[in-house]
């Protein structure tokens, strides 16, 4: 959580609401065609409406010049300071497949892979087994038994898997068997300190009898593990606002983040669509809601302009139902910046704004990194965003006498 | 370092080329007659060709306000907390005359100056004695012997000289014996803490063969020491952003704080025309160019605002030379301004600019103080800088999964 000794004595709870719309990959660069980035190429209406009633700036997910993953981006968004509440691969590959994560429990990303009769691997992705294929085999690591620990094996996708290992002192500093090359046999997971040797056994003994459990076979016959990681120790999202907060997200992982800080994860389908419609129907019993909004980023790292922007537009045809809810403060926001240039995450600060009774628009004529960048709120880090929005809500006390 | 856990980790070493230029004393403030500053005043058609292609912005060195000396204001830019790192004044005076000073070394700046018969201090510059008259006196100094350590006394300028102890447990706490005032006795150098015992009876021991080396002359008589430093421990500048650095800069203390940071300082001329012909030389040799324009900063510490303004037009002229080597990243930032209008350093944040294959412009007509107060970059920490720079060069990996 932000660092900001007595932040809970200065939040209070009130019946205003709070809506903080995460744009995934918002940001993006001017295309040098047009000089016209995908924000400002986008026709937006109601966005650019929205932004001359409100208050904008661009915010710093982690720091200058640093790209950050899905987690430090949220977690950012949501006041945690990022690197302080860094999870790992394993951690964020177990929440994007639904895993119940408590603290102590140590994840790691599995791979099944194809080694040959030497053990040498050929195919660090077992020849991209399909899911239908790869389930089975997965369901049989899950059968593993690794004496004194509970183990969970869960398939995410075609050769990957999820491992979670469940009991007392486990620590994350483990070695990754995946040599990230073939010709080799996988290596041998080691403590990496004194804490993770009690993890590591274990570990080692998992590989074995998974080598045992799917030796007979032809291909996908190991496995190999790496993103060995801890849940961190979060404070609670709710009580460091005094909120109660709800989240409506449509894919898996981001319902993960959103559950590990203590969010009320709220059951809902995978359009964006379905997304308002929950929305619409809890909007009574939540007085924070993160509202997550994918498309934009996915169609950014498949390096797609146009694309990028139909996903700006279609997002844009909810904005006035969202309005239409009468939040006291909407924020508009992103977790990083996707270009479509760069077809992938990026470092750029983050166009947002914030809508509330408090703002009433400062010539900030559209939502665009251009005009972002001139908005009153500057250019701040993006753990400081929540403060700004509880602000704007009347849930923050004077600090200090 | 940057404050940033994993840095090494999210670095990557590519076929990519950045190149630092830092010029220095770089920003100014407005002529009150014309209501420009140094920059908006020159005539500058390769930055100003250049900015229209950058992203740009402000950095901060230390902290709003503070005026930053050169050290720095450089170790800033090099992405190490200026005052985590800071270095004291012996340090820099012996890094100035390339003095070659290792982990432990403790280094004062040393004063020739005039007592008299009763030892009370007359001139504490000993009427500014001249080099040639005062580089003997310095090299008898060279030639005190104190028991257990090595002694290195070298002479700097007229009346100055850097003193070097080597030696093992050497602190650098160690009171001044220079009074800053005539008609009193030198003070006795005395250990501020019970670590910088053994180095402040070395110092007494010092000072006391001086009196007896100098003793028997009518001036420069007598010598004081102040600025007790010793190098602090630095990470690896190379290591720490997994590049090759190589370090081209006319002056002597810019290539001892590159050489302290573990730069490859390659020698050169003393001009900037020289600078930019060893940089072509060597540009295959390096992935990071440290090189380093001194004129902007001597004319604004002269006061001389239309100096200023020729020395950044001759810089101007070397730019499209440098633009044609092609650096990926060409980075254009100053270590602090330096107003003519002050004559000094200043606490003024300090223009900059990025271009690269990932800046399209963004309506920056011009490099000049308030064309990069509108710049998309912002207004940052100086130590934020490289990794702008790495993340523009494509040696950034993505920060956390």
């Amino acid at each position: 959580m932000i660092d900001l000794p007595y932040l809970a004595d200065v939040c209070r709870t009130t019946d205003s609401k709070i809506v903080l719309l995460v744009v995934d990959g918002l940001g993006g660069v001017p295309h040098p065609d047009t000089g016209k980035s995908e924000l400002e190429t986008a026709y937006l209406p109601s966005l650019d409406r929205l932004a001359q009633h409100s208050a904008g700036g661009l915010t710093t997910p982690v720091m200058s010049g640093i790209t950050p993953g899905s987690g430090p981006g949220h977690m950012a968004l949501f006041g945690y300071d990022p690197v302080k509440y860094l999870m790992g691969r394993g951690v964020l590959e177990a929440l994007g497949i639904d895993v119940a994560l408590g603290a102590g429990d140590l994840a790691a990303r599995g791979n099944l892979c194809t080694v040959d009769s030497s053990g040498n691997i050929t195919d660090r992705r077992a020849g991209r087994i399909p899911s239908a294929e790869s389930a089975p085999l997965v369901e049989m690591l899950n059968q593993i038994d690794v004496p004194g620990l509970e183990v969970e094996a869960l398939p995410v996708q075609d050769y990957r898997f999820v491992l979670v290992l469940r009991g007392e002192g486990l620590d994350d500093k483990i070695s990754e068997t995946d040599p990230q090359m073939t010709g080799i046999a996988p290596l041998e997971a080691r403590a990496l300190d004194k804490g993770s040797e009690r993890a590591a056994k274990a570990v080692r003994a998992f590989i074995a009898a998974a080598k045992e459990t799917l030796g007979g076979r032809e291909y996908a016959n190991m496995a190999m593990l790496r993103g060995f990681s801890l849940l961190p120790d979060l404070p609670d999202f709710g009580a460091s606002y005094q909120l109660t907060p709800g989240a409506v997200a449509a894919y898996p992982m981001y319902r993960g983040i959103a559950k590990v800080v203590g969010m009320k994860v709220i059951p809902t389908g995978m359009t964006f669509h379905e997304e308002m419609d929950t929305l619409e129907e809890h909007f009574d019993e939540h007085d924070f809601f993160f509202l997550h909004y994918k498309p934009s980023d996915s169609a950014g790292e498949d390096g797609d302009f146009q694309a990028k922007v139909k996903t700006l537009e279609a997002l844009d045809d909810c904005i006035d139902r969202l309005v239409a809810m009468q939040p006291d403060v909407l924020v508009v926001a992103g977790d990083h910046s996707t270009p479509a240039l760069l077809a992938a995450h990026s470092w750029h600060p983050v166009p947002m704004m914030i809508s509330s009774e408090w703002t009433v628009g400062e010539n900030m004529g559209s939502f665009d990194e251009r005009a972002c960048a001139q908005g009153s709120l500057g250019r701040i880090p993006a753990t400081e965003l929540m403060l700004l929005a509880m602000a704007h809500a009347g849930k923050l006390l004077k600090y200090g006498p």
